[in-house]
């Protein structure tokens, strides 16, 4: 019988000064979803693993069995389809756990079925579990696990997704501090009226990372790399935040930020050997206030899903 | 005796979505600004022409006598300098006016000097021409002015100023309605707190502009040329500003929107055929409500300031 395959990234969302409008894609981790057809008209999830039973088997309950009703419907189709979800990233850990099964989901469907949809067409369902999952149905995971790279989603209404061109190799270091963040909560915590001269300031910074990308500019793109509206409250959640910033900028890192709404946190960076010098540094900067993370050393990824 | 010469072009803040940190310089208008020694230790206006007799000749009530006191106090010099300016745009129109002059005279009295500043470094004494004309140091006329192209000013503490690339040959539309709109009063009438939410639609909007310029997108540019926060505001002190908007986007703008803080505005054409037949349009619909207006088509600018 056929099975397909699919591969996600995790990927960085808000990339510092981009909140809810930029995201990239990274090699590593990323979620593997496995589809098949069934004799019956439901959509089943048949396994988890690597989500310490975290995660509900309730097909409408779980992100995968949510996106792929939602694609069967669009196609109107009322086949049944049985899914194996393997985490192999963090739950809420700010690498776009949810948003990695959701794509790897209906990127595996879609195969599944002959590729009746586009991947642009695929994102509308994605964001529905980002809904699901946090209660908001952001695109700055999905959009580029789905697409690779660095992704600007322009407007929500309508939804105008644009994949940036950056032809660097940028390496990038993930250090996931083992606190608990839940993705609502960070959002919770924004406040939802900024002072304009803050607002100027953020999007001459957005407007600067984004051509520092397209020009190739490392330079740029570290001057640009600073939030003065969301990260200044949001990383009073995350243990030691300015302290590894500190330390990844004294150790060349072009920029360093928060993943998403954290706690996880980012330094991109121009190599390798930089890369994992931050990935050692910040690694014992938090063993030394017995804070336990995972930390990883890997590139932008610029193809987004792919099949296995 | 030596005299310089330099023409300083007209310039388009804003670009719709950009407020404060996007500007471009277009071909015309520009002003004239002609600087000599004498034998004093004053700077001195001699002459100024097409300003209707409103800008003082008091050189330190003038912002071309106080941009170049600024220059000399700069380099050190008791030189006296005769300026004369020849106003070729007018004042409180929307069009950068006093960055043309404050940009002309430094650039003129900088050759006058064999060039001790480099075009940066006049950057921070052209702002200051802005802060006495306006009360606001802003960079996003004198910037592009200064170095033409379409200028992102990333930040103003610490001054960082990038042209960004653009090989697309575009057209501009402007139109100045008679109508009398001076900066401070469009300044004031901005709310200093904005929806984190429409902030939010701004830096898309302002990101997916500056990607557009960096690709030679249109339509990327034209997607993005929606501006959420200032130009609702700012476009009820323009009369007719909905339905000069809604000609020019019919007629295949790009784009359309207020010039800096108006009265005048522009619309971003593929071509010299479309600008010519919005330009005809526009005058017509102003003319059929009784007011009369200047319109001209120009490009973008590459070259910034040139001593003739």
């Amino acid at each position: 019988m056929k099975k397909i395959k699919c591969y996600a990234p995790a990927t960085v969302a808000n990339v510092v000064c981009g909140y809810d409008v930029l995201g990239f894609a990274i090699d590593n981790p990323g979620d593997e979803v496995v589809v098949s057809f069934n004799n019956s008209n439901k959509t089943l999830i048949t396994k988890i693993e690597g989500d310490q039973g975290k995660l509900p088997l309730d097909a409408e309950k779980n992100v995968v069995g949510h996106v792929v009703n939602l694609f069967l419907e669009k196609i109107d189709s009322n086949q049944g389809v049985d899914i194996e979800l393997y985490k192999k990233m963090p739950l809420n850990s700010g690498l776009g756990s949810s948003a990695a099964s959701s794509v790897g989901a209906l990127v595996a469907v879609n195969e599944l079925f002959d590729n009746p949809l586009s991947r642009q067409e695929l994102l509308p369902l994605a964001m529905e579990g980002e809904r699901l999952a946090s209660g908001n149905a952001h695109a700055d995971n999905v959009a580029p696990s789905l697409l690779g790279g660095l992704v600007l989603i322009r407007s929500y209404e309508p939804l105008d997704v644009v994949k940036l061109p950056t032809e660097m190799d940028l390496h990038v270091v993930s250090v996931h501090p083992h606190v608990d963040v839940p993705t609502g909560e960070a959002r919770k915590i924004i406040r939802q009226q900024v002072p304009l001269k803050k607002a100027v300031e953020q999007w001459g910074n957005v407007a600067g990372l984004v051509a520092g990308f397209c020009t190739n500019d490392t330079d740029l793109i570290g001057r640009s790399m600073k939030d003065v509206i969301i990260e200044p409250i949001r990383s009073m959640l995350i243990p030691y935040f300015a302290e590894m910033k500190q330390t990844a900028l004294n150790h060349n890192a072009i920029g360093f930020g928060i993943s998403g709404s954290g706690p996880s946190v980012f330094a991109l960076c121009k190599n390798k050997d930089e890369a994992e010098k931050i990935a050692i540094e910040l690694h014992k900067l938090l063993s030394a206030q017995n804070i336990s993370c995972e930390s990883l050393v890997t590139k932008i990824n610029n193809e987004g899903a792919v099949i296995l």
